[in-house]
């Protein structure tokens, strides 16, 4: 089942959505646009998995709320009244889904959060843990709105009208629920009238920043310049960055950070240009049992992805060794600030963060 | 006319030569590799001109010499006996053919070297200026040749065996005569059985290092694994790469030098990652009347080499501003070296270039 439709802007439809008859987990296929948007509708536990895998559904706090919605569905599936048996297929479904990509932790954050409630929910009968579940993915869903709005006014602090900002990949609405979270400044400041000049990588191999970033941000107005990732230094050098904006994927206890591919490269020739490089990250995506960067599983993907874009021209000899790992990690010293939904921290991040986790066990 | 063969090395073609009749210049098309091997016969300005901006023929050196076949054939086939209308109608083709590109120098270089044979000719018949041409410009390809070789002999004692090189955009054979620029201490190397592991950027937007780098060193038998240009902070990080070997296409009396866009970049994470970075020049790109990279016109290209690449999906959504700068400029302090057929050049690059060319003028 799909549903083409052409006519509307992009920033009309909901990247991740449950429908209204509560049986199926209904995502934009980002791997056709900008193209075709085309709503897909997910029902079993592989079709699920294969759209995270295959990033029909990408972006961090996506993924997260996908698998929430998801393993909702799934449980609601699951043919029992027993309690045991319920949570005992329950885990089956978590680790199978929690196995599409490893480097993300919004993933295993979402799966674990789901997968609580179950365990907090023994005692219940279980169509009331399947109540359970679906009320807490909603209010994922709606945290994730919320959260990505309030990374949005702190990253607004520290940009001001007129300003360029460049920005890698897609944290964008179309990696979140709603406002994106690297987008998210960007996106508040159209609706103030900052005039923002943004710079978007295209992204390779798979030209998240062309296909999504640049799209999405065109449909809603904002001046948007696509450039290749090689001539981030070159922008730099002109002087019409003021800052950068990326996502993370998830950020080690020491401020070290995994995102997208080539996300250090930025980072590091923009210490070089002085340009202030923030990243934006829900602090669901803080993973302070991960130490450092260097902790952190980098997935691996195909060669495909690098050698087979062009469809009649080969873009590379046939048979060529490659190397894709999907992320990257950047050092914390090259981090100006963390942009998150309470605030703007700062170096050195292992206290910064453990000074806000503790302000939050007190409240 | 064209010459399509499949069957052959890539490596046993001329990537410039002028045909056995004395009427053509004959290049290898490389905007159809690594798909299709074709040669193409060149006969009038335009097609000349054409082949230059369209990357028909490309890499600085070999621009220049199929630059001097192209103006010796343009000068053959003007029909005049006398010294004046001969050199009058010369410049105007000589002009012409220097509007194609603006950043390399290799190509006024060579078309001003070709001007100076007429102007140091005169009272020849012009039947003899044009035996002069050719062999200045068949002198020139000889040239090539050797100084690629000696750039390599003199960059291979860079590097040791089984050591990982990286590099940038195609500085290959493909680039030059033979040899190349930058992959020459890698074939001289490789004939001496020093098991290199390179690396190879994809290059975006025009994919010279994937389609062209990659082929002509696996067709050589070449241990290359080809990544995207954001991936360089990646290998390096890993402790993958020992060195970094680029070519250029003007280098300033300052050290600074143009190369094609994103070579800074790799310059700017090579140095956090302590990898030295060699620029492969023949003292012919030495360009003493541009002071420094801020002096060097750096050739913007169409948006489209950028949002086109996918035939059947687009890869960009329709209408967006692209910047596409064909070259950066990286600075001389992220130079370890500037490797020219005499030798390594140190910095302060503006002392070490003057001591050159007073050396060679003593000569």
């Amino acid at each position: 089942m799909d549903d083409r439709q052409r006519d509307k802007n992009i920033m009309e439809y909901e990247t991740v959505a449950l429908d209204d008859a509560d049986s199926a987990l209904v995502v934009i296929d980002q791997t056709k646009l900008p193209a075709v948007t085309e709503l897909i509708r997910l029902h079993t536990a592989q079709e699920i998995w294969d759209a995270i895998y295959l990033l029909k559904v990408r972006g961090a706090p996506a993924i997260g709320v996908a698998a929430a919605f998801g393993i909702y569905l799934l449980a609601k599936g699951i043919d029992t009244e027993d309690y045991d048996v319920f949570c005992r297929k329950f885990r089956e479904y978590k680790d199978y889904l929690n196995s599409a990509r490893p480097t993300a932790v919004n993933l295993s954050w979402a799966l674990n959060r789901m997968e609580r409630i179950c365990e907090d929910s023994r005692g219940l009968p279980v169509d009331g843990i399947r109540q359970r579940l679906k009320a807490t993915a909603l209010a994922m869903k709606e945290e994730d709105i919320r959260v990505c709005r309030a990374i949005g006014e702190h990253g607004l602090t520290l940009v001001r009208p007129g300003d360029g900002i460049l920005t890698h990949c897609n944290a964008g609405q179309l990696a979140t629920c709603r406002y994106g979270t690297a987008t998210a400044p960007i996106y508040l400041g159209q609706e103030r009238g900052y005039h923002f000049r943004v710079f978007a990588d295209e992204t390779r191999p798979l030209l998240q920043g062309a296909r999504l970033t640049a799209y999405e941000l065109q449909a809603s107005g904002v001046d948007v310049t696509l450039i290749c990732d090689n001539m981030c230094a070159a922008v730099m050098r002109n002087g019409w960055i003021n800052a950068v904006f990326v996502g993370c994927d998830r950020v080690a206890a020491n401020g070290d950070v995994a995102n997208k591919i080539g996300t250090s490269v930025v980072a590091t020739v923009a210490k070089r240009y002085n340009v202030p490089f923030y990243v934006c990250a829900p602090t669901s995506t803080i993973d302070m049992d991960t130490p450092t960067g260097a902790d952190i599983v980098i997935e691996q993907r195909p060669a495909g992805e690098v050698t087979d874009m062009w469809y009649e021209k080969p873009m590379a000899p046939a048979g060529v060794k490659v190397f894709n790992p999907a992320f990257d990690v950047t050092d914390n010293e090259l981090i100006t600030g963390i942009v998150t939904e309470h605030g703007v921290l700062r170096p050195p991040y292992a206290e910064a963060f453990q000074a806000l986790f503790r302000r939050r066990q007190e409240l």
